[in-house]
């Protein structure tokens, strides 16, 4: 069974290692406990949408940024996507050159 | 504040409604009581990613293709994306309309 908040957990602490943050800062910032966010990267809590939001909010990265990335993973986890799992790399860098072409 | 359980339940129910599903069809096919289903797709309530997965595959749909529709429209939520997937039939009549009057 292919579960959500596995890639979740997978893609903020992509997002939170690409900001060169650490999980202390992040919890911080977003008023979560820090044994709760490492879970939540881990795939072992789900977290709520007001705490998605709020770790989003705290990584300054969209939820719809994040949420198209976990759509994206599980497209090629299901077999669906043949796009090579390259995008962790580019995720923020690419939302960044968006922002900046507007 | 920007919650992705609201755009999961409409996301859920719309697919529901494109494949001319009952509430009732699909709680009985994955396992979860109606009252709960119809909660999620209001958006009251957040589906485990067990869940998730259980009502995705009770409406024959990849839990990406949900997921990713969920993204798509968190950005446009969040003005990252200018272009909706599909434009409204009376929108795309009214553009031609608009397009005549020049």
């Amino acid at each position: 069974m292919v579960l959500v908040r596995q890639e979740i957990g997978e893609v903020l602490r992509d997002v939170r290692l690409q900001k060169g943050r650490t999980l202390r800062q992040v919890a911080s910032r977003a008023s979560v406990a820090l044994g709760y966010l490492s879970e939540v990267e881990r795939g072992q809590k789900e977290a709520s949408s007001e705490i998605l939001a709020s770790v989003a909010d705290a990584l300054d990265t969209p939820i719809s940024v994040i949420m198209r990335e976990v759509g994206d993973r599980l497209a090629v986890i299901e077999g669906l996507s043949v796009v090579p799992d390259t995008l962790p790399d580019d995720l923020v860098a690419q939302f960044d050159a968006d922002l900046a072409m507007r």
